[in-house]
């Protein structure tokens, strides 16, 4: 038989190589439209600078970490912890590096129509879509044949993950502060459209949507993937150690993600649009294929690890308790990802309501589009507990532990994850096509085209955020898991005062730290607030539109406030752990945990529900109700846009992984703070 | 030695007596202002109008749970409960019957200046605090003095908290329909002065505040005081049965309690203040004296219950571990009461910086006040985790078991309820006063006594508002200890996949269940606002001030609203943790404990936290900040304080109760759903 570790590898190199070729295509496309060709390399260089320095920081600071996992750990997971760091880097960076080329390709196509331009935003997408899976899946196979022990590929994982918190909610702080200031000033107080030159802020926003949803949602997603693999690795390493195919139950994982990449692969290919379709449509459809080609390769996947092997055409096969749990996950993901997206939907009841309350001034419009933000929580935190039990009892049923079957579920609905990023890294690239369309001064029709194209990826992006949450709800239930494993707790007893003390504690964070992100976003945009008024105050002929803004003092504006504000943050993702396990012990830490899964989950639901209603009331107004553009009822709507975009794009997406990171700082550092506690619990 | 149960009894008669006695002092206070009595007349009319139809509708409520109650558990127990309904509605109905009758007398002895009106509105206010621990604590005494098990006592508590919620939660929506209908329109819309006579809802918005602030706050801490005792009753009788002094741990808490109210009665008499004084540092002082006396006395108390005796002068006494647990409480409730009045402090940071953030807009300063209120969380958390650890080891470390210690540190801290409520209840009626004034067209200086009074008031009620959910904090975790000694939970292990699906869907419930009453609150308000405006459009003279508004029409849309509303979000307290059990079994319902506690106190922290912030931000800018009333920041500043009306006066509030009721639920129907559980995880 072939050696799993091959076949990923394999698979990985592969993806990788697609994602090559799909690079250089999209690199073939013309753009001779020289005012879109500057707007593009402004944001180039806008993006990559920022880059640039945040890389810079984050360097200095994972090489302290790394001298500290040394010291309490092992060489050996601080390597793994470097390379996590350095692919997770190298994933958003090249997923920038492209959509910030393919933006003006993209809408240079469109002046032939959506036939033609599509395919550029979608294979753009693809190259960040399929870098993704690839690397992650060389990454953890490469670690694991060297060490042949999934506590290093743990350090893999915290490498990606504590690089991918700090990239999201750097980014996450930059594009809203550049948004909110773009539009406080530009829309509210001068009219000027969206995109509109003048702007000063108008390149900071545009550098804003490349590193904080195409080189941030890369980096966030990587994350979640990897961790979930290694969650699965370490349970069937603790758990399966004595089982004569042992070693099965901790690659199945990586088989999985390979079935992933290659249904993937298979997805993309019946993602296609005629001129009159909508392409939204194409995207969902690939979605769709793919999830039914992981389903039914998967079976034979794991016919081929040789689990239970003599029982396969019994009723009772083992392999049936792998499957299930990787069907539920499969199945939750869609539906999850497909229900978020239908509450915030504009033509639901939510978003009419809220639109309407709008007629009140902004007061009851931030109250309903706060209480629905709330409400639609439940349907995904049932969902949840739905491939929980699923997952939980079909593993069981078939003498899998049931804790394993959790797990697996984790991968079955991350197994897609090369599908999902690409139609979601496609939404920024197209978003940013119409603001190159607007800046070169394209025609009526092709602007319509790019409106089209980005209504697509509006749609995907939100299903892309349910998703996601859904996903890291049950890899950190995986590694939660793996940390009791590690730790080696018997029991972790809610009746025990330190659990609960911990289950506060924990609790509180997901608030802190999105009141930490939110609270930088409005101080920087306050700043840039000032600087944008000052610009049309002291520029003359800016207005007029005859003397350019000076963009750069904007983006460096932009630039510095988000690399200042990510200190307190990152810093009390990665110690509050470590401290609280250092003060009260392993059972406290396990409470901590839970309390911050949960906390997580509800906030992160709440915070891009609540931002996506928000927006589309918003756009529903400008679609003409309530009186349309420019009544007092739009303006109350753009107050309540403004409010929920650090929501949506900061603070909401950064709490997945914040849990994802304190989880996995909880089983690196584990078994030295069950031997070091100053007061256990 | 006298028995306790006899103390209980003379000491919670003692309570009402005093009450009476304050009730006809009140009482004999004149007012000879016609158009005062007038307006106060109509607050009495709607008041008592909105009560006897909530009570009503109620009563038909009560007979079906308590039917119910017969049916799953035993007669005794709904007997108990009927009984404590009764009683919690007494307390809410007394208390509104005193304030609506005090403020215009208030009014009038402002005319005298301070020190003649103070002692008016904090005897009024009195009148509530003693009436509500007395006739708690003779209830719960006289129960088990008849039935001689604390689980009966459970039933009383039960009725207490379901109908506090109820009172709690209609009283919300009733008093921030009116609040916001009239602000929106009244102020925002004709520039009308707070209290305004043309404003045709300026009448149901002040029956709101004696509905809401008086009879809602004085049944729900009627509530926490029963549910604390009962709780540790439980655990003592459980912990302790075969100890030879075993009944003096189930009898403690209500000596506890006497000790409380005798405390109080002593504060009490510490509360003057001259004609220059604050009277917020004399209402201050009442706290601080009482709460010293308890420490004091209740060495003495334990002493008497004979426990540990012959250890009694040694260094071992077992009373320590009562005594030390009982003061933790006590401090822990101070602080946590101080801390969160600085968080919201109108000289604060947190204000200064949301109100700085208004010049830019509506926007920014919802953003700030959202953040700082969920940073307000962390202190209060840190201070319950605190006061739940030096409790428990406080306890362990003289051999009383810690959970007890717990529970009994939740008694400490609501010993002081008398002292509490009492100031407590004096803010709405020193806030009616206000508006007594107004409308009785009094000079300049009373209503600037009545402003000083007033101020007094937002404090004490700022206070009150941490304090409650510090309390109910450490009550509802001695409750869900108490629920796993009458289900007989051995453990209940976070890794269970039933306690986690348990604990999220708990986690939701605190979210959901603030989306259902915010949203009453906005669909009300918006009708409010609909006819607020058809009156001064289609009433001649009614803006001139020649033709009075239709006021009756206004209290009747609120009345009418908050009952409907009332419904579902009664439903789903005392509906889902049944629900969950029956579904799940018991380790799954003590997992839905665990998260409803959790996200319930978050839930409770932020949103009276940001309300208080929005609120005092608002008037710092009335003080003149950024320019002052009637500028841009001054209008995103009201948008600021709608938002967080509902927040804190609604939602925040209420939540206390909701997770209370359900913890209470679990316990008394606990044993039927551990024997019928479908499928128990």
């Amino acid at each position: 038989m072939v050696d799993p570790k091959v076949v990923a590898l394999i698979t990985g190199l592969l993806s990788i190589g697609v994602a090559g070729y799909l690079f250089s295509w999209v690199m073939k496309q013309t753009n001779e439209n020289e005012a879109m060709a500057r707007f593009s390399k402004a944001i180039q260089e806008g993006a990559a600078a920022y880059l640039k320095r945040l890389f810079q920081a984050l360097a200095l600071v994972a090489l302290v970490i790394a001298v500290v996992i040394i010291v309490a750990v092992n060489w050996q997971t601080a390597v793994a912890y470097l390379v996590g760091s350095f692919f997770s880097a190298l994933a958003g960076y090249a997923g920038m590096y492209i959509s910030t080329r393919a933006n003006a390709r993209v809408a240079y196509a469109a002046r032939e129509g959506l036939k033609k331009a599509f395919p550029v935003g979608f294979y753009a997408g693809g190259v960040m879509g399929l870098l993704v899976v690839g690397i992650a899946l060389m990454g953890m196979t490469v670690i694991y044949w060297i060490f042949k022990d999934p506590n290093i590929v743990l350090g893999f994982s915290f490498g990606a993950s504590s690089l991918a918190l700090l990239a999201k909610a750097g980014g996450g702080i930059y594009t809203k502060t550049a948004d909110i200031g773009a539009d406080l000033v530009g829309k509210v107080e001068f009219d000027l459209a969206e995109d509109d030159p003048r702007n000063p802020a108008v390149i900071a926003d545009n550098v804003g949507d490349n590193v904080g949803d195409v080189a941030g949602m890369g980096a966030d997603i990587f994350d979640s993937y990897v961790a979930a693999v290694v969650a699965v690795m370490i349970l069937g390493w603790e758990l399966y150690r004595d089982h004569p195919h042992g070693e099965a139950f901790v690659l199945f994982p990586l088989l999985l993600c390979a079935v992933g990449i290659i249904a993937s692969l298979i997805g993309m290919l019946f993602v296609r649009t005629g001129e009159s379709n909508d392409p939204g449509k194409a995207l969902n459809t690939g979605t769709i294929v793919t999830t039914v080609v992981i389903g039914l390769v998967t079976v034979f996947v794991i016919a081929m690890t040789g689990i239970d092997a003599e029982n396969i055409w019994t009723r009772n096969w083992q392999g049936w308790g792998i499957l299930l749990p990787t069907v539920a996950g499969l199945v939750a993901g869609i539906v999850i990802g497909f229900t978020s997206d239908a509450v915030t939907d504009i033509d639901q009841k939510a978003v009419q309501n809220t639109a309407a309350s709008a007629m009140t001034g902004p007061a009851l419009l931030i109250l309903e589009g706060f209480s629905y933000g709330l409400l639609s929580i439940v349907p995904s935190i049932v969902g949840i507990c739905a491939a929980m039990i699923a997952s939980y009892y079909t593993a069981q049923a078939f003498g899998v532990n049931g804790v394993y079957g959790v797990a697996v579920s984790a991968v079955g609905m991350l197994a897609i994850t090369g599908m999902i990023v690409s139609s979601d890294a496609y939404g920024p690239i197209v978003d940013n096509a119409k603001g190159c369309a607007e800046a070169g001064n394209e025609s009526e029709e092709t602007i319509r085209v790019c409106d089209r194209l980005d209504a697509a990826g509006n749609t995907a992006k939100a299903i892309t955020k349910g998703f996601a949450i859904g996903a890291a709800a049950l890899t950190v239930l995986a590694l939660f898991a793996a940390y009791t494993e590690t730790v080696d707790l018997q029991t972790l007893d809610l009746r025990n005062t330190g659990v609960i003390v911990g289950l506060f504690l924990g609790a509180a964070m997901p608030p802190l730290f999105s009141a930490l992100l939110i609270l930088s976003v409005s101080r920087n945009a306050f700043v840039m607030v000032g600087e944008i008024r000052r610009q049309f105050r002291e520029i003359p002929g800016l207005i007029e539109g005859t003397t350019p803004p000076d963009s750069n003092l904007c983006v460096d504006i932009a630039t510095r406030g988000a690399l200042k504000e990510l200190l307190l943050p990152g810093l009390l993702a990665i110690g509050s752990p470590l401290l609280v396990g250092l003060l009260f012990g392993k059972n406290a830490l396990g409470g901590f945990l839970a309390g911050s899964i949960v906390t997580g989950i509800i906030f992160a639901l709440f915070m891009a529900n609540a931002g996506g209603l928000w927006d589309n009331a918003k756009k529903f107004i400008e679609d003409g109700a309530h009186g349309g553009k420019g009544t007092d009822a739009h303006h109350a709507a753009v107050v309540g846009d403004t409010v929920g975009d650090p929501f949506k794009d900061t603070a909401g997406p950064s709490i997945n992984t914040l849990i994802t990171v304190m989880s996995l700082a909880a089983s690196i550092f584990g078994p030295l703070i069950a031997r070091l506690a100053l007061f256990p619990l």
